[in-house]
This record gives structure tokens, sequence and C-alpha cells, in this order.
């Protein structure tokens, strides 16, 4: 005779809302770190976060319901740090360091929560903006996303039988798998996931962090999802974004402080955090134009993360450059993180193995890779090209250039001065996909 | 937070057995067809029937805990037949029938029970026999295999993690649902599921069978299992097995009467089920006697299930005897069942499409295929050749020829009597890889 738990059913009869953000810490753990920076040097920029949907051909408003994305989204503003995940914070030790948050940072995370957002539907998208203290419109940004992609798996979904579904995560299972077999056969790997902003869905992204604790063992460092990490007992990932040069150079009063906005963020950086998580992300204005114009104290940082170039000529760049500062690339470390997969992983690790320390940050293809998965052969799960970017400070437009335009955010005005004063080199047109 | 059913828990804290046969319907339709028909004609033969495992190299008897075995024996042999089971053996219809079952027998089921068994090991296997009233002993045949088979399974799964468990259930999940999408593609298949004795265990087969059904559709005719035929709504499919003629033989008194018992067998069965469920089983002494000495009236039959040859040889040479006969095989139907997979069933669905009616019983490579599976690289889950025999009729050895000598069973010099009574053409001997 079957059993069955009776106050479960019941409770299951009366579903209102499946979170899909349950813990302010279900985030990328580089937003604490500059959470934790911003609130001590910039406690007062007011800076405002938009959703930007860069892939135009699905139309999100048109298939997820408005109500339902309200739903999540005030559930997320419901949540505050909980007892336990801050003495968490305050008592593990990041990257081999102790009190990597200060008990004054972590009082205020506290009473935190998140800010308000404004949300409508045009044109078949959605204009979700987030205005406030940078402090507080910071922490949207992974929540705000891992929300909208999981809303668009669940829409994809819906009508699926109990069958249908089984074949697609056995499917999706068995596909992950084959490519931590692929992985494990790379000498020396170190990988860690970097996918909580375009998973399919939290469970699976728990799942795929556990297939690559399970499968590859100690190549696995871990994971940027600081819940993940806190609950599987591993490391969290992760230092800075471009959000920090992007609002610096919002804030410039000249052209001179905007060219030295990149190198200001370093400094800033180092200054906090003293000798640690010194890695530069230099494409937020273009790699050549920073690295052409950094300050020789910049070759001692530990490593770089190309995050919008093609991996090995980002790399190979980086490499050139350590060189022509008189540094042994063999004592750096790139890590990079720009729509990886297998493929790519094992092409760039056989290009620079024994040249340089490398580590991986896997993230969209390893958390919503879906391809050849629903046995109805429906489109719907693959993922797309959503960001949350920083689109002002103060009141002044943000723009991001990258070293791939496709990926340029901003005021067109404002996009073309950016240009002006950082120049086009070494930019390289390339389609985005995640 | 997370809620446990405390009573189920603690149930299973005290766990002792999960039962592997918990139903006497648990076993495959022909078997019930058979029996019907024995308690009619031979009430009082007593047939022994023995485990048979043809796999030599598995030790058996190293690999399954002589305790469990007999815990899961003695389990099945406390079954009943359920009101449940019997009201709806008699009150289903069966091809198209009703009635298939007098009241009279299924009044006998409500008393019916398992008999006991012989058990020991010796040199590695296990000794497993059967004694008693034929109406009793040929019920073990179906239950002692899928006992034997399901304990190899989970003597290889014993010291699996859980997630390990996790990837190899995927991967066997997505690796049936690419075989049903290349049946799908076979234009007017007709396929059932035989692949109760062999399975990896009973709630795979039940997967299968799902799986069959929501990809196949109409396509999907049915089961030989019983029980999942009753719970799923499914036709139940079957007619006859090689133990029938070879009773009949080893009873025959004469070298004339052992050559007229195949012939013997299709008498007694079409005075017991009438016009139904007319389907030759050819090869219990070789298929190619059988249709030299065939008398005019088997022709009439409806079709052959050739279950020991090469399917498109087999099929041809029972095409070219039907034509000899003046016979149309477009109004004739062959059952192919023996040892097919994908790719034998679509090279025999293309030898002969449109030219005779045809339908597949998928067994072995349905119900345990787990090649490539593990995540482990173990041995352990390839299925193996067990079968369980009749070995002996009122004392009297029992001989099984087939076309494939590979899959000869009996004692040595009966086997050569045999084959000087019937001869040896068209034998071909092949590996038994199920």
């Amino acid at each position: 005779m079957a059993i069955t738990d009776i106050a479960t059913r019941t409770y299951d009869h009366n579903w209102r809302l499946d979170p899909i953000v349950r813990s302010l810490l279900d985030t990328d753990f580089y937003k604490l770190l500059m959470l934790q920076m911003i609130r001590h040097l910039y406690p007062d920029v007011q800076a405002t976060f938009s959703l930007i949907n860069r892939t135009h051909t699905v139309r999100l408003a048109e298939v997820i319901d408005e109500g339902e994305l309200r739903a999540q989204l005030d559930h997320a503003r419901s949540l505050r740090f909980t007892k336990k995940e801050l003495i968490w914070l305050a008592g593990n030790s990041f990257y081999g360091k102790r009190q990597m948050f200060s008990s004054d940072f972590i009082a205020w995370l506290a009473d935190f929560r998140l800010p308000g957002y404004r949300l409508r539907a045009v044109d078949g998208q959605f204009e979700l903006t987030f205005d406030g203290p940078w402090t507080h419109t910071t922490m949207w940004e992974i929540p705000a996303l891992a929300i909208v992609n999981e809303l668009r798996s669940r829409a994809a979904l819906k009508d699926k039988g109990r069958f249908a579904l089984d074949v697609l995560y056995a499917r999706a299972k068995a596909r992950l798998w084959e490519k931590v077999e692929r992985l494990r056969r790379l000498p020396d790997l170190v990988i860690s996931d970097f996918g909580t902003r375009r998973r399919h869905g939290f469970l699976w992204q728990r799942w795929c962090v556990e297939a690559l604790k399970e499968g590859l063992g100690d190549r696995f460092i871990g994971t940027s999802n600081v819940l993940l990490a806190m609950d599987g007992d591993l490391e969290a990932i992760g230092t800075n974004a471009h959000e920090l040069p992007m609002v610096l150079a919002a804030l410039a009063e000249t052209d001179e402080a905007l060219r030295q906005a990149p190198y200001r963020v370093l400094e800033d950086w180092r200054a906090h955090y003293g000798g640690n998580l010194l890695i530069v992300l230099p494409d937020a204005f273009g790699t050549a134009a920073f690295l052409r114009d950094a300050p020789d104290w910049v070759a001692d940082w530990t490593g770089f993360r190309p995050d919008s170039a093609p991996p090995v000529e980002a790399g190979e760049r980086i490499l050139a450059w350590w060189q022509a500062k008189g540094r042994d690339p063999r004592e750096k470390l790139l890590i990079f993180s720009d729509g990886m997969d297998v493929d790519s992983i094992e092409t760039t690790h056989r290009n620079f193995q024994g040249r340089v320390r490398m580590s991986f940050g896997w993230g969209t293809n390893l958390t919503n890779d879906f391809r050849g998965c629903d046995p109805d052969g429906q489109p719907g799960l693959e993922p797309i090209s959503l960001v949350c970017k920083v689109t002002s400070a103060n009141g002044r437009p943000a723009v991001k250039l990258s070293d791939n335009p496709a990926k340029a955010t901003g005021d067109p005005a404002e996009i073309a001065r950016y240009m002006r004063v950082f120049g086009n080199e070494g930019r390289i047109s390339a389609h985005v996909d995640v």
C-alpha cells in the first residue's frame, strides 16, 4: 500500500508560490565583496541597474506572466540575511583569509533588504529598473537575472507531462556528465561554477555543482553562488565586476578622469582588500586601451580575467604584455569566464598549459545547457543573453564598451565619447550567444 | 524547512526486505495461458524446472548472497492472487476475447501458491530446482529469473553513491529514449514488451513500459507482464513457450511419438483455445525439421514466432514455406522475439515490410540495457543468458535443441537422440548474448 504524507499533500493543495530566490546568499560572491567596498568608499552614490535582453528575438514579456514576475520579485524583497548566514559570512575563511567581511559590514547586512523596482512591459520586453543607493541596487543584479531566467524555463516546461520532464532531465544529466568526463581528462584543470545568473533553475544549478564536485574532485575549486558554497562546504569564488569601472567612469568629470577610472578602481580595490583578490578585469572599455595606458604596478597584480574577447587571443595579448613588463606569466593567473564550454575550455587549456596558471569560470553552458534534451523538440529552453547592468550613476549615464562591440551597453552618444577616449584598438565583434 | 514524513522514515529504519516479486501477476501472460491448458490436459504430469546460467563467466553464487536469494524466493512463495487480480483476470478481455480464463480455473488460482525449491551453490553457480506438479512448477520460471536478475543488479549497485546512481539511471533513460525515437521512424511498427524475465529490476521495467507507451502510442501494443498490463491498462501479450513441446517430447514413448510431439502441442492448443492465439513456436527441435514434417493444417495458423535463428533467415524460411503451401504471407504474422534490439528491429522491419505482418517482442535489450551507463565503468550490469527450463517430465529428461546449438539444453545422450530424430538441417550456431 502506498503511504502518502497527508500533511505535505495538503500543503501542496494550497500551493501559492514556489519561490525562485529563497535566500539573499543566493547571489554571486563578488557582489558581497564589491558591496563591502562600495559601502565603504561610495556610500552616497546613486546607481540605477536595468535588465537588458540582448536576445531580441525572445520576447520575454510574451513568455513570462508579469504578475508572476512581480510575485517573485516581491518575494525576494521580503528576504533578510538569516542569523546562520551572517555567522557563516563572519566566521568562514574566503580565499584563505579570515574575517574578509568586517563586523561593521556584517551588522549592516542584518538590516539589508532589496530596494523597490519599476517594471513594465514595452514592445514584448520587460523594462525592469532598480533605482536607489548603489549599496542596494547592486544586490538586485543576480536575483533579478535568476528570477527572469527561471520563470522563462518554467514557462517552457509548463505544459509538459511528467514523463517528458523525466526524459528531459535524464538527458540533461547525461549530457552534463559527458562534459564532466571530458573535463576529467584535462591535467591540472582548475574550474569553478559561475552559472547562477543564467541558470535553468536553482535546483538544477545545485545538481550541476554536485556533479562537478563528484566528478572533478579537487579540480573543482568552488562556486560563485554563496548559498551553494555555504550549504556544500565549497569555496565561494569571485572578485569584482564591470560595474566598478562603469560607475567610476560615469562619475568622472573630465576625459582624463575617465581614462584613469579603470586604474582608480584597482587602487580602491587594493586599498580595501590589501594583497588579496588582485584580479584585473581589463575589458570594460577595451583590453587594448587598458593595457596600453596601464601603470606599471598593474603588472604586479596576481592575474587577469579577460571577459569578452576570444579566450586564446585575449590571453595571448595579456601574456605578451606581462612579458613586455618583465614578468614571468608562469607566476600569473588567467581566469576565463566568457561563455566557456567544454570545447573552448579544452582549446584554451591546451594553448596555455605550462605557460600561465589558469582557472575557468563555467557559467551558462554549465547550468543552462538543455540542447537536444526536450523530447518534444520545442524551443524555449535555449539560454538567452540577459544581463542586468548599471545604466546610470548619480544621474550620469554609464557605459560598457567591452572587447566585443556586440556586448556594448549605454547611451549611443556616450559610447561615442568613450570610443574617442579609449580608442577602438583590438575589438573583435563576435556573436553573443550567452 | 524540510518536512519529513516521520512514520515513513521510521519504517525505513527497520527495513528488512525489499521484495522483488510482489504479485503472482508479475509474470508473463503466456504462463497463465499455458497453465490453464496444462491443468486441463496434463494435471498429473510432474515437471522439474531448473535455473541454467549460460553465461558461465558470471559466477552468480559469488555475486548474490544465498541468504538474500532464499529470502526473495520465500517471499514469492508467500504470495497469493488477490481478489482484485482474479476479478481482473476473469473480467478483462484478452486478444479481444472475453472470459479467456474459465471460472473453474480462476477458482483454482485462488488457492495457488508457488511450490518449494531446492537451492545450493556449486562451483560458483546456483543449482536452483523446482520439483512437483507441472501445474505448479511452471509458475516459477518468471519469478525465479526476475529475482536472480534483480539481485544481481542490486549487487552491482550496492556500493554506489547517490550521485553515481542518479547519473546511471539518467543515462539509461536517455539511452532508452534514443531507441524510442529511432523506433518512431518505422512506419506501421507493432511492438510489445517481453522483458520481464531479464529485467534490470521491476521499477525499471515499469519505466521502460511507460516510455514505450508514451513514445510509441498505438504502435506499442502491450506487455507480456500481466501485472503491468493490469496496472497500466495495457494489453497482456503472449501465447505459448518451448516447455509445451519439450514436456510432450519427453513423455513420448517412441521416436515416432517424439517426431509428432510438436504437432500434438498445436492440436492441444487449438482444442483448448479455439481459433484464438494460433501462433506457432517452431524451433524447439529445429525449424527446418518442424516445417519439413508439418501437417498441412499448420499453414492455416495465424503466424509463427521464430525464436532462435537470425530473424531475417528464419522469417524468409517461413515465408517460403507458406508460399509452398499456397498461402499468402501478407495475411500471416511473424513475431520476432529473440534478442531483438533497435538495429535488428530496423533490419528485420525493412526486410519484411509489405511482405508479411510483423510484430516485435522486445525483451532484454529493452529492460536491461545499461551499456555505458555506469559512471564508475564497473562491470556487473550487463545482462546474462539466464533461463529457467523444464529439465524433466515424469522423471524423463527434457531436451531443447533450438535453431542455435548454443541454446540447446538437456542431457547429452538425449540431445543426440533428438538430433537423430529431427535432423541437423538449418541450424546456425551463433553467440548467445542474452
